[in-house]
């Protein structure tokens, strides 16, 4: 959680952690502190004190509507460390960031770097701080990071808003199946509309981005896919393939709060008209697998377990799998599932190789199956998001219905 | 433009660029190979030849579509280093670049990094590359990158998708303004709709997000501000704040393609049923400064002589400028304009502390110049999206009315 943070500082000797604000929305900085749309300057926390923003000028309005202190780059000096560097603004950015952490009291030791943005120029920004400024020690982090293990457990504040995106979600889906739903059958196996037109995924995918922004949320990269793109399981799907009875159609949607913000992630599998034989075999496996899941589920469990369930169970069908087979395009080819927030992708993984993590009280997690047969034109994921709640119980945020069979109605 | 980029990476001795692809939208990879929605792994751009995208075997089938070469990293041997690396997933991301690179024949010298992403990440990997495989020297850029330099002149193809856009926003600003005026005005200075609502922000917000979405295009961001908020150059303006008559509002509109693509950029301020007389008067002083802008254009001036010439209109007008009064808040706070494309903020930048840019053919940019006095409770800003053709002509790409009096119609 939040409050975790100076503790996982302190483990760390972390004296400072600085979010440098680039053009790119930051979960980083909105985890720091709060939703704020900046475009320049940076975020710093100093152990054991409340973050403190420095903003442009331009954008210091903004930046104080989090209730976090706010300086201005003026304030902080920023022009006078950019005439010290002659006016060069790349010269400027690097010697403002110790010239800040100095005014701020932090005259030295280890500096976390965190944030999303330009790669090339952090790693250039480094090499010149490391250079210029050798009482700092700035230091980056991979693998289980500290905002990693910050996020991996949500707090009150964090689970209502989920809650909310959950609810959202759940509507945009009715709807999405109501939609769909009113069509008719045409010739071909295709989905006609009223007028007799042929229903395209990317008007499906029109339908449900004005259904989120009904909603209040945005999507991050949907993925509609039907038949041999379902088999495939990051094909986003094809904007001018029309709708075909009797093909899996495989829908995974991750929105979040629009601008920036909590996501909720969920996939149903749908066949309109009629489930093919295959089809229906491969989606009674994952749902057999999605209650293996949340079965195995108990609070301390460490979560390769659970894949290792679904692993087990998939292999004994006869499927390859990630563990049986590592980067195998057939069979259950993934995790079982992930923690999200404001990233989609968060810890806890769940994951045959996911050595550290540990179900517990404060997660948010996916669990979701899947089987894929790209090559016989087909793919299957099921998908909720859960929270794990104080006394321990899973609890699904998506309650809507897992069925595969989608009846025209129009 | 995209042909410079084997050239530019001669000039700057690198065999090889890679762009490491994380769950983030990156125009960079993007502009190296085009439109792909992938999660993982990176592509390898080696110099005189074509970039190579390694992606994870759930996503070849979308990194097919840029028509580029397409590994998995099944293929390249992922599962191998990972296995070397017992199973750290970490470990192995980071002993993959180069292992991938030799696969591709280079074996060491310098390896352009780029991209956007997690910046904890990047450094941590940075530390490790450069510690365990020295035959590498792995390089970061700042200040005018290779990618500035390329996109700085742009090719006919993103021209033709720039018009595009440049279209569908005009038509988005258009229904705007129609929107607003089918409303009518109530008591207390509010615009009110048919059924005497107040009409706020966040409805007009929500009617732009709609009309984009029917355009093809997403948001980035937009500005819609009013009084005070209109006088903070990068105030979003407030949801939950009914239009008034009389406030001066800045309109800032930044789409792009949707799923990220190629942007228009534009500015109106308008005034709802009157013009205050310190509005109108900063107005006439901004449009004034807006033909002084296009008037010095030539091909080949230095851009910082555009945005000097506007500053001496200003100042001889009264108002603090950025080159008078560093981080003013009042007056002409910022630049003039920019360049654009899959970044809202490209090269050249139209400021006084441009030193390098010239006007040239290819080049999109963005004039718009603005005055600003927030505790007066307005600010006005206008801006067009210009190309320069290959003749050096100045080519405006917003032709939607620059009027600030919008008169309710309803």
């Amino acid at each position: 959680m939040k409050t975790d943070i100076d503790r996982l500082m302190a483990e760390r000797d972390m004296g400072a952690l600085i979010v440098p604000v680039h053009e790119v929305y930051s979960p980083f900085l909105d985890y720091l502190v709060g939703s704020v749309r900046i475009t320049h300057g940076m975020a710093v926390k100093i152990r054991d004190r409340d973050p403190v923003i420095i903003a442009h000028g331009m954008e210091t309005d903004e930046a104080a509507a989090t209730g976090h202190q706010v300086h201005s780059m003026a304030e902080m000096g920023f022009y006078d460390v950019l005439k010290a560097a002659d006016n060069d603004s790349g010269r400027a950015e690097v010697a403002f960031i110790p010239h800040c952490l100095a005014r701020l009291g932090v005259t030295g030791g280890k500096v976390g770097v965190y944030g999303v943005g330009h790669l090339h120029k952090i790693i250039a920004q480094m090499d010149a701080l490391r250079a210029d400024f050798p009482d700092y020690t700035f230091v980056g982090e991979s693998g289980r990071t500290l905002f990693d293990e910050a996020a991996i457990t949500k707090d009150a504040d964090e689970i209502s808003r989920i809650r909310v995106v959950a609810a959202a979600t759940n509507a945009v889906l009715a709807q999405t199946w109501d939609f769909i739903a009113s069509h008719r059958a045409g010739d071909d196996e295709t989905v006609i509309d009223a007028d007799g037109q042929p229903l395209l995924i990317g008007d499906v995918r029109r339908f449900i981005l004005g259904a989120l922004l009904a909603q209040g949320l945005e999507d991050t990269g949907m993925i509609f896919a039907q038949g041999r793109d379902a088999g495939m399981p990051h094909s986003r799907g094809r904007d001018e393939m029309p709708l075909k009875l009797g093909q899996s159609i495989v829908f995974d949607l991750f929105p979040r709060e629009r601008g920036g913000g909590y996501h909720h992630d969920v996939t149903r599998t749908w066949c309109i008209g009629t489930v093919p034989e295959a089809v229906q075999a491969a989606y009674d496996q994952v749902m057999t697998a999605f209650d293996i899941s949340v079965e195995v589920y108990k609070p301390g469990l460490p979560t390769r377990h659970m894949q290792e369930a679904v692993q087990d169970y998939f292999e004994a069908q006869g499927h390859p799998t990630a563990r049986t087979h590592p980067g195998t395009d057939k069979g259950y080819v993934h995790s079982l599932g992930h923690g999200l927030g404001l990233q989609v992708h968060e810890k806890p993984g769940i994951s045959h190789l996911s050595k550290d993590d540990v179900f517990e009280a404060g997660n948010v997690i996916t669990i979701e199956p899947g089987l894929y047969y790209p090559a016989d034109g087909y793919g299957v994921r099921v998908e909720d998001t859960f929270c794990i709640n104080a006394d321990g119980t899973l609890e699904s945020l998506t309650p809507f219905k897992k069925d595969i069979l989608l009846e025209l109605q129009g």
